[in-house]
């Protein structure tokens, strides 16, 4: 895979100004956005198939006026049986959430719900590969967690452990995943590093 | 695998009448509905980790009420971009759409769209699994149809051919999924055989 080398950061030349100045192309970008604008290039590209789950609604009433598109006047979002992306990469299902944090020093584990922790064991127990996408906002730094790391301080929350994984920990246990122009969440090569 | 040999049509008591009746036991249930049954089976049994893909929904308007759940009050259907059903069975991602007919002799291919068409490719393409079960209401019979024989006749309806997979070529091409209690629409038996 050749990637154009689209660092963040790049000087650029604005037109108005007349000057150069330093600006950040993904600047404003969710973590969620970028996710999604890695999957469009990874299906484009032909590299893997992966979507996000659409959020689950309970419908309770819609309203089909004549000659135009039904209208649901009334639903509630519900909670998700499952995380929020999942797709193949090189003939393995993949399955992962994707999450950003504000905080500087650690991850909150509030941030994940037990059932996708359940999920997750279930589908690597199948032979699935399962992770985390974490975004320390702050630091504009975006980390890739084996779900095996995470059950770990999952486990751990529960008897007598922090209730978050430290900043500096994921620096050592996750993966660093550079900003690239068109794979801005290249998460594909850290899979490509730990699994194949 | 050890299923409870519950095919339709046994023979119960009917308290109410003291006399024995034939009954079904899916009478009612659309496919989907069995499907999901099967899901949940398959996951509580630790078979399959499969679960369908919610509809997605352009939400427009949503109310926020104080002390109670937020009302989505406008939204649109969106077309979805993948097939109803995804997950990993056996370290394979497994992919595929359901479909119900009325009609008699054929499975109408205006049943499948064109972007499911290409999701499935796409998801074979990169080692997945992927078919579409096709339940003819009529005849009490659901089939499990690999998706390469799909695009076979996908693609030669825009080559002269019919635009309709015929009743007669899927008991042959398809595998025919017998009723189970519990594994009411037991595709991971066509999997195993077909595949594994």
């Amino acid at each position: 895979m050749n990637y154009p080398n689209g660092r963040k950061g790049v000087s650029q030349r604005s037109s108005k100004q007349g000057k150069t100045q330093a600006t950040f192309s993904n600047r404003g970008m969710t973590l969620e956005e970028d996710i999604a604008l890695t999957n469009d290039y990874y299906r484009h590209a032909n590299i893997a198939i992966v979507h996000k789950n659409p959020t689950p609604i309970q419908i309770v009433n819609v309203d089909y006026p004549k000659r135009s598109a039904a209208v649901i006047k009334e639903a509630y979002f519900k909670q998700a049986s499952t995380t929020d992306f999942n797709g193949v990469y090189r003939g393995r299902y993949i399955d992962f959430e994707a999450k950003e944090t504000k905080n500087k020093t650690s991850f909150p584990l509030s941030n994940i719900h037990q059932h996708q922790i359940d999920h997750m064991r279930a589908c690597e127990a199948h032979g699935g590969i399962c992770f985390i996408i974490v975004k320390f906002a702050i630091h504009e730094e975006v980390y890739f967690l084996p779900a095996a790391k995470l059950f770990w301080y999952w486990n751990d929350q529960f008897q007598g452990g922090r209730k978050s994984i430290p900043y500096d920990h994921m620096k050592v246990e996750g993966e660093l995943l550079p900003f690239h122009y068109q794979a801005r969440v290249d998460y594909a090569a850290a899979l490509d590093k730990l699994y194949f």
